[in-house]
């Protein structure tokens, strides 16, 4: 039997590809996905997922509108700049007839938490809203689900909205912090390593040559998110950030160091507002576990995402029943 | 002629040993000594100075006693586990008549500023209480210091105190947050590179057999700081925090990767009050000033310190008129 997945994301350029990814896994079912505000409003996000899904003549994946707000303040506009206006990279990609379901994210998230209890892995590649809104509904989420793997904050490299904090936490320090404390064990794949792992322009130009529609959207949603990066890396390329959170969690790509250590959200107004506070002392000698501790923080991966991230795509084959994209 | 520098310390372990160095360095003449809480209270560092002074003879170097308490709360106690009840391993430097001068810490560093206006130096390897406080009696003191050179913060590491914050920095975030915000130009000497930088026993036991009473009283006193850092580096070694701080102040150390950068102290009472706040986003290509950042944080140095401070310590020869020490 397939391990059960609810998928939580902003849909975006690169959760694009964690959700092409998560389709091509055999290893894991797809059972629902919530969409939360982030790169883009919730709802844009949750329209570029269901076109996305469309493509993959995947439509029997239910999906949810989340939360468009984080707990404090408001959706601060999105990242237009990184992702494109409509978020993923300003392609076209065909309308689709399919709507959201009725119950949002949050509901859908303990619905499933339910139908799969003691079976559920949740993937959250956005802000943690709507896990904190399921959490605030029943705590007692966190006992049904068997671990949460999260793309989100920064260890022991800078952030990347402020000095010190990473877009996904930053965009809901409060929601962060819930998902942190709860009883759930916790995988978070912070910017030590998903700027470590970068796709380039040849692993592009594969992807766009993809017998699969979605992962031909994905390639050519990349072309915008490359130019982002030439700051960053000094070449058109990008950062595997939710990819990464997504192999990990299926287990395509294992961690080498991964260190269970107390993380705390910094929910001041101070300049540490959004950061994820890990206690990495002590480590010098070689990773350390914090007894007690339940969230596992991956500093190294065992290799390179981007070889294995193209191979699993490339195996997606197009759906017989839909209609031929160009 | 020699650059006037004034020395502020928290007369600890391997602030005996920064101190050392500077008594050894021909580029500077150490002017005036500050002592204030942190490794221990400010009447303990103050007595510790002097002592080593004496052994060196060097009384003719002025010590004002400066603050005991950070600008907000209290002395928290020192670091007996790290530094020996007596801030120097718990050695016995034999008394000596000298005593502090009647100003205080900061009025000796104000009157010094005036005296070698446009010239003067300081290095800070203490809480920056002091320095803070005669910035506030007198702002336009930045304007006569030709640098700060200050060991402090952590960047890219873990902290030492917290899970983020450097313990000079922590012991006194106000007055740190004062001082990086002043004109002056600050060089900032963290954790970063500090505890990159070793000294080994083998190091130590040459420091023991040194000519120079107050090196060989250094060496003895690195014995039970060693101790403390099995821990960290799995063998009986020591960082060498103050003395790199002194090296690069001197130019004995040059810094390699050294971008100046807006760095903020955290002044929260949120889990990262005391970081020290660095933007060090887009430097991965290489190091990049931002313009107008008065602060410039050492990354990497040239090379180890350890060879280069044995070195000049072992220059320093036995005062002629003073009493042998055992």
């Amino acid at each position: 039997m397939t391990r059960p997945v609810y998928f939580d994301c902003d849909t975006g350029v690169d959760d694009s590809m964690a959700l092409a990814y998560l389709l091509a896994s055999p290893e894991i079912d797809l059972v629902g996905i919530g969409g939360v505000h982030g790169n883009v409003s919730a709802a844009q996000g949750v329209t570029n997922t269901l076109r996305l899904l469309a493509l993959a003549d995947r439509g029997d994946v239910p999906v949810a509108v989340g939360r468009n707000d984080p707990l404090v303040g408001e959706f601060a506009g999105g990242a237009p700049h990184v992702h494109g206006v409509n978020g993923i990279g300003n392609i076209e990609i065909p309308a689709t007839s399919a709507m959201p379901i009725g119950e949002d994210a949050a509901d859908l998230l303990l619905r499933l938490s339910h139908e799969y209890d003691g079976n559920l892995e949740v993937v959250a590649v956005g802000p943690l809203t709507n896990l904190a809104v399921a959490l605030h509904r029943d705590p007692s989420l966190a006992e049904r689900v068997v671990r949460v793997t999260a793309m989100g904050g920064a260890a022991l490299v800078p952030g990347n909205i402020t000095p010190l904090a990473e877009a996904n936490i930053a965009h809901d320090p409060e929601a962060a912090q819930a998902v942190m404390a709860a009883s759930w064990p916790v995988t978070l794949v912070p910017l030590d390593t998903t700027l470590a792992n970068v796709l380039d322009e040849d692993d592009r130009e594969r992807l766009c040559t993809a017998e699969a529609p979605i992962v031909r959207a994905v390639g050519a949603a990349l072309d915008y998110y490359f130019d982002f990066y030439v700051d960053e890396y000094g070449r058109r390329c990008s950062a595997l950030h939710d990819p990464l959170a997504a192999a990990i969690a299926v287990g395509g790509m294992l961690p080498r160091v991964a260190p269970a250590v107390p993380v705390e959200v910094d929910v001041t107004d101070g300049p540490g507002r959004g950061q994820t506070v890990c206690d990495l002392r002590g480590q010098r000698l070689g990773p350390v576990d914090h007894p007690g501790a339940n969230v596992r923080l991956v500093l190294e991966t065992e290799g390179p995402l981007a070889p294995h991230m193209v191979e699993r795509l490339l195996s997606l084959t197009a759906p017989v029943a839909t209609v031929a994209i160009a």
